[in-house]
């Protein structure tokens, strides 16, 4: 028996999505068809009945606005949202900004998936003379520059979002507020490693489908006693197939 | 010589504005034109180099989704916004949901200029069985019951709203923070009114115009130096008309 229900979802499509280029900390804005998906997203939770108390998200225009666009079909603008940038995607160093399919004719299709894939292989380090090094961006001016990342892993990626899941989100739930979670695929990775006790290898493997809710039903000690999407099962498949095809060469 | 400034926004045309309806408390969404007047709001803060690190709301969706769209025009969706009911227009008690123009037919229209301006007359208090009760909405769970308004002259609305002025929003300013308050017609007059020490008359006779930022630059113990709207005079005289003529039977 369920005693709480956590709904993450992944943001929409960005623009930089569409131009199949790796965004990481860049601040892309969601494309046309990203709102979309967060305006259906809405309107799955909305089919089934949920509501939130609380609402958490990154500090990426692409998670908020995701976020706000379900709060509009929910009715819950007035809702608490706490941003914060240890829910940020995983920080793709060099590799932000470059075209995927260029980046993978350039290094070749196995050296990207690796960088992609791999839980502690990071990209090589983005420059801090670069556009892309966000040490000099106001969102994060009040974070110790040691703790901004010039490159990550995903194992990095786990390693700085499981603190805010502990220490912000957990005590929210176990207050009994109903949570949101609107976020990135790296950093919802980290949430869903840690709660199913994924290995490695196991959450390489996992991609999750952009704009769908994806429901964690937990027991009293937050252990997970199942999970599912708010969609049909092809709806699942064809938007894991989409994003699993990001960044192979074209 | 300004040691801080604050801007206000009184959030743009809602769908009840359009019907000329008394809303008070009741949660209209904007209408298509108060989304444009939010838009251009964010326009003229952004060509004079405004920016800000933190926003206060109410928990009304029109004032909130106002903010949303500064946000969005300025790139600043991930400063922490602050929503609470004590930012909330003034609660018109049950004059809610009725037509203006009925309203002033009904009652006359010196009657209604007096529950819509006299700074110490509510109108009759709204009955609990309403729909317009806000007391059963989840907006307000965590909030005293008492606490929560059945009916308010401006004088109430001032005495609610000044406490979140001087208890969250004063703070933050004092800390050096950059702060917009995107709110109501009268939850915003009870902040002028504080700052400039105006008489009741004086307060009942201003009318603060919708989407138009308005500037208060202070000095170190927080007294207003000079104020301004970020618009031309003939743009500020002609929505001030605009919001003036509300409630006049037509």
């Amino acid at each position: 028996m369920a005693t709480y229900k956590v709904v993450m979802v992944r943001h929409g499509e960005s623009a930089w999505n569409a131009e199949n280029r790796f965004c990481g900390w860049f601040d892309a804005d969601l494309a046309d068809c990203g709102v979309v998906e967060a305006k259906r997203a809405a309107q799955r939770l909305k089919e089934k009945g949920f509501t939130f108390d609380v609402a958490f998200t990154s500090v990426l225009k692409r998670a908020i606005k995701t976020l706000f666009y379900i709060q509009d079909g929910l009715d819950l603008h007035w809702i608490p949202v706490h941003k914060h940038w240890r829910l940020n995607e995983r920080m793709y160093g060099a590799l932000q900004g470059l075209n995927k399919s260029e980046t993978a004719a350039k290094h070749g299709e196995d050296q990207v998936k690796i960088w992609r894939r791999s839980y502690d292989v990071p990209p090589p380090p983005v420059d801090k003379t670069s556009p892309y090094w966000p040490g000099k961006d106001c969102k994060y001016k009040y974070v110790d520059t040691n703790l901004i990342p010039r490159t990550e892993c995903l194992k990095d990626t786990v390693a700085r979002a499981l603190p805010y899941w502990h220490d912000i989100i957990v005590p929210e739930i176990k207050k009994g507020q109903k949570v949101i979670i609107a976020a990135h695929g790296n950093s919802l990775r980290a949430l869903v490693k840690y709660l199913d006790n994924m290995t490695d290898e196991q959450i390489m493997a996992l991609n999750i489908p952009t704009g769908i809710p994806l429901v964690y039903e937990l027991n009293a000690d937050l252990q997970p006693i199942t999970h599912y999407y708010l969609a049909s099962d092809e709806e699942v498949k064809a938007a894991i197939d989409k994003v699993a095809n990001q960044g192979k060469a074209k």
